[in-house]
């Protein structure tokens, strides 16, 4: 008789479509064997009411990634891969950015050299295109596609970033040339500046003022702005973090008229509000993201959103910037003006216990659905399915077993991230991924890391074949 | 070592959420075991080359349902399950239609006898409400929810069926009340008599003024109002076989403001069109089914619809009536006005081809949707699953092995139903279901019957989770 | 030189089109003369620093209309035209009823006894068609028409009078045929009585009630339903009494398609919510109305209706029941259940103030727009035009004088309708008609009544240019 | 007895909101009687069974405007307003503007000078800002807006005249300060430079693929752009020249949110289509205009927006580029890829004509709108009414008379622009102007002039009250 390297044994296991009582079988870091009575194996956990779940694939989070201005993220591909096998996550997708005037494949070399024996989970990249040369366009891009990095996001706002309309129109060329999928940060930059100046103008800035330099309108600006580039380049696209109400509505609006217009939304979008930045003191800082959190009607709009499919995926967009640090929000103890607090908030370690917790507690959304969200479908976007994704026979064995009882009040100081603050503190949240399996190993249990730093692969991503365009030209111009 | 009581080796193994490679091992009618070398069986099935499948669970479909006016039904129990397993579908949901004046309990009893003994895939019931009295309201279907018969259907329009506002907000109170799902054919029964009888008096009586007597806006007005009352009530209803873009626009924007309403459509929706109402002779008749199918730029909304998300099932709405016939089309070859042809066509076995050909193999939507449209997700809208609609431990082996390549051309000689026609004669279709088992035993091969009737279990269903309220009393008015 | 019966001095002149200084003068009733320097007159009326406008045309109030119930309406021809002259109102359009059972002509015939020799303003009559048998369609309908009543009401509620969709649907056609207009009463009547019903066995018959047993969505539902009967008849209707956001919505839906669908709003939406039926005591049935009064949001909607030019008219909606009374509000002291609470306010002599002093002074509409919604377009719609609702020459010199500087706080005891109360009372205004001239005879001035009753004219009505059908049949099914 | 300067008598005298049978008395230029028997005058015409309407203004055209790459407009002041006059136009507003680096008010002293001794009907300016400098923003705008250049225009695209988002929200917020009006041509530069470059790649050049490289998906985007500008400066603005459905849905949508976005459209989008840019040889860059003619269904969609108030005037876009010439459509015989073909088209003459036969001679608008957007509209929103736009006591008497019975076939060789085609050459019309006059003089006659250049005026232009912002902040930002 067969002996594994693994037996689950008792738990309810949970796919994008089933839930389902039976044990798993592993050998050499993948799903051999469901069923019951499988044999024996060298290790066992017992998950008797557990539900053991695909590890999460964070497909939007920031790692150790070089930034303008001398600022520095908190945490690198250690502390931060950590932080995320903590919170159930066991794949993360992170961004090789390209700096004016890089070439991408440097991007690329340096970001591999940044990861290397460090991550505990495994690891994709994402790039950040944002200098579409000539070289960029015709080699860097389409090599780099087929070496497996197959998505990558443009930016419409941030200085040293953002790409003009044209920029992105070749990049979403590409992009359909390759089978490539390109993801969209949506908000206009001239309206943010115009905004931004005014308020100046007015001596408005404290952190609370940020949500009001971005409103809802630029985003949905932004974001009908984009869904014009996928019609014409006939592409479909990925917008990142949509916030709210009128975003989503332009997203509707493009589905119903038969576009492929993927979305994807974040926590921040489903427990802050803006007036999480007018806290007393300074600490609003601790709450800047761009989009920036709205209020209790759009949280309910993003949550109608989840429920009935119009967000693809459920991403923390984990921006790790200190609070008291010389590059963080308060730089060295400093109030600044909301214009120069780095943009971005933690969260790979609390992204799935918060959606769990009010999502599928709270009756908001299946627990099938919220395996999709968090796992299959980023795994599917990407290209990583089904290797990643979900627990099926001869997916990698990552896992993620779930007490969906236990109670916990997130404090940063049970955090594993290296950002000395959560926005989430105090939350009590019921249900916490107790275990986390990467191929087939423990690497976190209860909190503590097992494996070293090191155990994460890189992944090489396959074209997505989510992301083709649609069978017909639906809006193409040409 | 174990010995199972089927193998079946080498497929390639599909479910809503994934597609992988594995063996399937089966005892006592259900799925036991997925992987590799699981050891060895009584029988085994080589399914190399194959696609396995969950069995299809066609949601809607009619039987030996009684008529009024003498009118009778082609199919039975027999022929019309014979006829759904030979197209790879193992469970099939018709109706036990109260009559007006009966009680809806002896409707259940009548419907029993019909199928005991005669089916040869499982099947579940579907209560039609016609009379919904105050004994209906308060005992009877109480009463038969807890029982098993957990969803009922309710029509807009024909006149031995139809309820006025009032009767469908009562229905759908009860619904509320007991967790049960409401299906409602949303057509406007006063605009069609007044239509009907406008043609009428102008001789526009063959087949193809049936289209033109409910067009698109009478069907969008109905879904609108369905919709209203689902708002009313607070309670989730299924808009069943919705034809095309106006409907459509009702249901998104239902969606968009946080309803739960959920949609389906079936083949007459994608394959024909109204001017299949136009056929030489009298052959139009063959088509007539309500609402009636639309044009070509209707079908490219009703796929968008699959593709995205906004239909949750796919159904055949199989309405057996015979062509030839004193009680079919051309009642004892006669040309009637089309208001007395018998509304509704066959389905059952060319339901799950179809759609596979032309959405999966046509790159409109995924393999993974297609079993989500036509398995999964009936299963679970109607208290099914997982002991349906999905290949998982401890679900029943229902399995349709398709090969993908088979190119068929469709004849309703090869067909297995009792009617003497198909309206999609001559279609040739790519990929076919070659076996169909049923809880492990093989019921349908290479287009032979493999069982006798009477291999089909009734299925008592369970309230169905996807059909709770919102977690939040989102437009209840009270 | 010429000598004219009358010449209007000095005042600034305003049309839907214009503002100018100029002098009128009038002659046999009629406007003959418009300029300066135009000779001499045997009275003469100096309007300087005052505003000369078209006296206000009231198309939506009801007056000593037959009731059910031994209800009784406050108002008769006389005490409701001398409120409306007082209010700046030179005509007034009430409803012949006819009584199901009862033949139209006969509803006629008694509306011309009830005010003949009673009115001081002139006068039309739309018909309301509560039972349109086939002799109301084929003959009396269309000899109606053509003798001068060309405009007529349908309810979809309140059970004398409702018709069902196939009933409105005749109407409709008959509508088309002679080019009269439909108004549609647009709420969903067994919705209304299964709230109702729901409410009243929980004990809740308070006035409030009323306002929850008849929500946004039931209005809706109805106001869809009535542009799909437009559609499928391919004749023009106006909604009247738009009472917020989601019925505006469907209108500007239908509007976006290419259909000629009228709008109408009145004051009730703009001054009152829903929390008016909320009132101390009993006092809530004073503004008991249906559709009922919203929220602050809903009104902002039918603001940016009328300023946009979604509204074409502005009435009243007068009814007049007294609160006081045996057969009014509050029947011999009683304080019966909302559902017995006659439906109607009081609102003729209030109406083009409450406009006026919010909509002009308030800077939300033009002054010219404010004499289209409440005068000119009246009138065109109904075929009065250009005898009615302008000042040009050969109209009737309908005239009202404003003084746009004085201030009145709204006091029912200052008023001059037969109601005991007005829900506007206390409402500080700014603008009042001080003199109204029906064809040339100043028949009020400063709230006192200067004419006879029976100075008021019949006014047989044109065909309405307005209502005719789209040039192509946009919508028609056929 | 007074004796008058000229009476037109017998007329049928239609303004925006009446069509009335009286005589008109002018005199010092202006219109100071109506009426019938109004004495007697030094001149008479008589003008029975004509219709005598306020003499057209058309708010967008272009005249001698300085050009780029040596290109020339073929009408100067005096041959433009010629063929205003002739067409029954009485007042025109072409562009003063501003070059990039130039000062405002230096192309205002330019275009003065152009325009002196050379009109024959009145005329205003609006201005063109290509360069908003501090200097322009914070001096020269303000300061000619009180001199009576109360408009202006901001382009999106055209690499001379296109501002960035930022410089839009710079100009609206200078028109929000002053009062002032912005009117912005939409359509995305970018889009077209990256499609035009496509196009090109290959060999895509003939006129016809000007529509190609400007499909309605790029208007639509920057209409909504510019809404998300107006929305965040909360200021009204005005999308000119829009040509069809995805613009017009941007705009209705604006107006459902209570914003006061205007609209205009033009000739070219209701009596082209994108079919006549593709005439053999190359005589379709006689239709080469911004945006481009689109198709049928885009044209009923204007229709409709003209019936039904969408639009709120209708101009020209008078655009003077000869076909034959060296600065022509087709230079000095030389066929030059679309991307050089000067943009625009002539239409001054036809405006008015095309427009009464096809929308008031096919019962798609009435007499009065006809009015109310060819003239009196255009006069309002501008700051011209009610001394130009309509016909009512003390305004200019700036008339046309129509013989609403006259049949013309249009043909270039008739008309009396100096551009040597029009694109409606052949087009039958039913109805023409065939006496206008400015300021009660005769300036043409039966295709004639009758003055001498120089008769036109400069008229100085109010602040419009039509643009003043709503009252409320609806959609501000801060």
């Amino acid at each position: 008789m067969k002996q594994f390297d693994l037996l689950i044994r008792n738990g309810t296991v949970v796919t994008a479509s089933d839930t389902v009582q039976c044990d798993i079988a592993i050998a050499g870091g993948r799903i051999v064997q469901l069923g019951h009575d499988l044999g024996s194996a060298r290790e066992e956990i017992d998950a008797s009411g557990k539900l053991v779940l695909p590890g999460g694939v964070d497909a939007h989070c920031h790692l150790d990634q070089p930034m303008p201005d001398g600022l520095k993220m908190a945490d690198d591909f250690e502390s931060g891969t950590i932080s995320a096998a903590c919170g159930g996550t066991t794949t993360v997708i992170p961004f090789a950015a390209q700096e004016k005037g890089e070439s991408l494949r440097a991007a690329v070399a340096d970001y591999h050299r940044r990861a290397e024996g460090r991550a505990v989970v495994d690891y994709a990249f994402h790039l950040i295109v944002s200098d579409p040369t000539e070289t960029v366009l015709r080699d860097e891009l389409p090599s780099l596609i087929r070496k497996g990095y197959t998505s990558f996001k443009v930016y419409m706002t941030y200085d040293d970033l953002k790409l003009n309309d044209r920029e992105i129109l070749d990049v979403l060329t590409v992009a359909r040339q390759e089978g490539a999928l390109v993801m969209i940060h949506a908000e206009n930059s001239d309206c943010i500046a115009w905004l931004t100046d005014r308020l100046e103008a007015e001596q408005k800035t404290a952190p609370r003022f940020h949500a009001i330099a971005r409103p809802m309108a630029i985003e949905r600006e932004a974001t009908h702005r984009a869904i014009t580039f996928s019609e014409l380049v006939d592409v479909p696209i990925l917008i990142v973090h949509v916030s709210g109400r009128e975003a989503v509505e332009q997203i509707r609006w493009s589905r119903a008229r038969g576009m492929k217009i993927f979305a994807e939304t974040c926590p921040q979008y489903l427990f802050l509000t803006a007036s999480d930045l007018d806290q007393p003191g300074y600490h609003g800082a601790k709450c800047v993201c761009s989009p920036p959190p709205r209020d209790r009607a759009n949280q309910e709009v993003i949550w109608d959103g989840l429920a009935d499919g119009l967000f693809t995926i459920f991403s923390s967009d984990h921006a790790p910037f200190r609070y008291d640090d010389p590059q963080g929000k308060q730089p060295g103890g400093q109030e600044v003006p909301f214009r120069y607090i780095p943009n971005g908030i933690p969260g790979l370690e609390t992204r799935l216990p918060l959606l769990f917790s009010e999502g599928v507690g709270g009756g908001r959304i299946s627990l099938n659905q919220f395996v999709a969200l968090t796992s299959t479908n980023p795994a599917k976007l990407y290209g990583l399915h089904p290797r990643k994704g979900t627990i099926a026979i001869g997916a990698d064995a990552d896992l993620a077993i779930w007490d969906p009882q236990r109670e916990v009040v997130i404090r940063n100081a049970d955090l594993h991230h290296a950002v000395d603050y959560t926005p989430y503190e105090g939350t009590r949240v019921k249900g916490w991924p107790v275990t986390t399996l990467v191929r087939g190993k423990v690497v976190a249990h209860e909190g503590k890391m097992q494996a070293t730093a090191g155990h994460g692969e890189f992944l090489p991503c396959a074209l997505p074949e989510m992301a083709k365009p649609r069978y017909r030209t639906s809006g193409g111009s040409l």
